[in-house]
């Protein structure tokens, strides 16, 4: 039966596109810009602490579906939290971020509605669109224009614009005033997955919504990940309380899930309360990224500008890309690697992401490394 | 452009259907039979113990995909632990149960294969279904001629059916050595979803798989969660080598979702360690859930016979079973309370798990109470 999956391998294998689960290092001396701790906070003592009193104090996992035993007051008080922070009038706590765009896209879309995505949505959003059933249609990447069209032509009566804030792959920002404008004209709704954007973008880092002047409109509603800046696990939908209480009572993804690790609740919640207290790592995160590109660029690499944290490299071939990246390790610098399928336009990229924490001569060193590695092809004009 | 959710709300709610989040009740006096903590492990202090001491290790949140940064020893350990319990090559740790589901689904279908899936199965599995773009068949629940004929009459080469081995609503068993020997025949895979079976199943708990004979078999795959018997969060997918390898190169859920956080990883290892520790407490569950139905049946309530810990009691109405279960919590016994969409049959029923730490006192004060707190229709004659 499972014969055709060795063909399939074979084939990846040859293409360069094997793909191989490798712990990460334990090693201190090892500087990490391949992960998402934007922030630092996945580490941080407080933090850490937070986890383990919650582990304490409700157990290790949740026992149940969030309707059932899943829910503790930690659950709660992270959803007030949240929704606060962000200027909404609710939040809700999925398990990941993951099965938050799932919930959210299957349980407002559906036969009657049109949604419209931009080509590089993250592929949670893709996965949500497909489970929606709703009628669907790709444009081009950041086209207000095109979107707008699609609006304006759409046969159905209702209508959602998806998009993520800052894209995954090239750490660019989509247009979301500009978004919020044209479904407001078009009555459409308005969802944005700021999953790279919470505790990066905005006053304090209260996310790419808040960012665009947009935050709490009634028309939006706002994914995101615990995961990336929050140091910690599980996903929230933030917006209406109505539509909350739409997930709540249909989203799938939702209902028949265990709720998110009481470990993962108490971190994620103080992440926030430190971002509170530290509004300057947000500010900090996206100074270092913007250097790291600047550092980048003036030394003939082909650095997207980043938006938040995520700093992309073109890299000439997969092949290459994969070599650059090894070689980068070696010298002690993690960086990621993005191949295809994990990149919406066949080119792969390295991408590295900027932490709060990083000192100039860490950005220093990390420039040094990557132009010391770079395949002969990566100098910008041939890449681009 | 949300107004129809208010519409939609206010028809759930004329229906009886409304939900709400509760947080479960601190109060230590209340008996929980409502959590899927089969084996009283979440709040095991070995098992917290461990959630502790790899968040402190590791920290709170894997930050970044299982790919980049979000493997860390303890992930690779883990697999290796419960490949080796349950008797396979290869496991694979996701986020949760529903992402390994849906990575397991649409990585192994696609347009040219047939996926014949049980009318009961998890929503997540059918979620896996859809995602996966497969032709798909749905077939009358446990019935094995039905699924020989559609895999004999299949106009598509590969074929894969999808069962869970414990359902989920009604407890029973899925035929799962019928179902393995049909696949064989047919040149089928079989893909098993043992959320309710590992950990209660099987010699030592080894699960569902095991329980029939088949665990290890090449063109069987079956996939689990950690966060009913193993007390944690998370979802694993073991089988073959080619299989997993296959996963990790290709499938959506588990490249783009961020890795298990190390609290929950640990967690589940060292429940699985107590496990095979103390193998009695998979026997134990089984037999305080098989008591616990005859007693509720002895009172002439309708509940189905337990293949595991799952006791389901069928009630007249959702009104009906929503009264009855507030009426259950008022006198200290928390139950489920499933109520269509949550019931493949649209037949409103009280789930009841039990747990290898209930004593016999607690039994008799669990049938006493859902005996006194039941709808006049609730006797077996009116219900069935
Ligand atoms: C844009 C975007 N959305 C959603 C997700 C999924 O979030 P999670 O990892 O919490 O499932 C990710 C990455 O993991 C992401 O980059
Ligand atoms: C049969 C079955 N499969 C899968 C799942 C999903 O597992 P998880 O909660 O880990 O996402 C559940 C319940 O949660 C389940 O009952």
């Amino acid at each position: 039966m499972f014969d055709w999956l060795d063909v399939r391998a074979g084939a990846r294998e040859k293409a360069g596109l094997r793909r191989r689960l490798v712990p990460r290092s334990a090693d201190p001396e090892v500087l990490d810009l391949a992960g998402n701790d934007y922030l630092g906070l996945a580490r941080d003592p407080r933090v850490v602490a937070a986890a383990e009193a919650a582990a304490r104090r409700w157990g290790a996992g949740s026992t149940g579906s969030r309707l059932v035993t899943g829910t503790v007051d930690a659950h709660a008080e992270l959803e007030r939290d949240l929704a606060d922070f962000c200027g909404v009038e609710s939040a809700l706590v999925f398990s990941s971020g993951y099965l938050a765009n799932l919930g959210t896209l299957s349980a407002l879309g559906g036969p009657g509605t049109l949604m419209v995505a931009d080509e590089y949505d993250h592929a949670s959003l893709i996965d949500g669109l497909r489970l929606s059933r709703s009628d669907r249609l790709r444009v081009a990447h950041r086209d207000v224009t095109a979107v707008a069209a699609a609006l304006r032509d759409r046969s159905r009566r209702r209508a959602l614009v998806v998009t993520d804030s800052v894209f995954s792959v090239d750490g660019d920002l989509a247009p979301l005033a500009e978004l919020a404008a044209v479904c407001r004209e078009h009555a459409a709704g308005l969802v944005i997955d700021d999953a790279h954007g919470l505790g990066v973008l905005g006053p304090g880092g209260r996310g790419g919504p808040a960012a665009a002047g947009i935050a709490g409109r009634p028309d939006v509603v706002v994914t995101a990940t615990l995961s990336k800046s929050l140091g910690s696990q599980g996903g929230v939908v933030l917006g209406p309380a109505r539509v909350v209480r739409h997930l709540v009572e249909t989203a799938r993804s939702f209902i028949f899930d265990t709720g998110l690790a009481p470990a993962s609740v108490g971190a994620a919640a103080e992440a926030l309360a430190v971002l509170r207290r530290e509004p300057e790592l947000a500010d900090r995160v996206r100074a270092s990224a913007r250097s790291l590109a600047e550092r980048l660029r003036a030394a003939g690499l082909d650095a997207a500008e980043p938006a938040g944290a995520v700093v992309s490299v073109r890299a000439p071939s997969a092949a290459e890309a994969v070599g650059w990246a090894a070689r980068c390790a070696e010298a002690g610098v993690a960086v990621g690697c993005f191949r295809p399928p994990s990149v919406p336009d066949h080119v792969s990229r390295l991408r590295l992401t900027a932490r709060s924490d990083l000192t100039a001569r860490e950005l220093d060193r990390v420039a040094a490394v990557l132009v010391a590695a770079a395949p002969a092809r990566a100098a910008r004009p041939i890449a681009t």
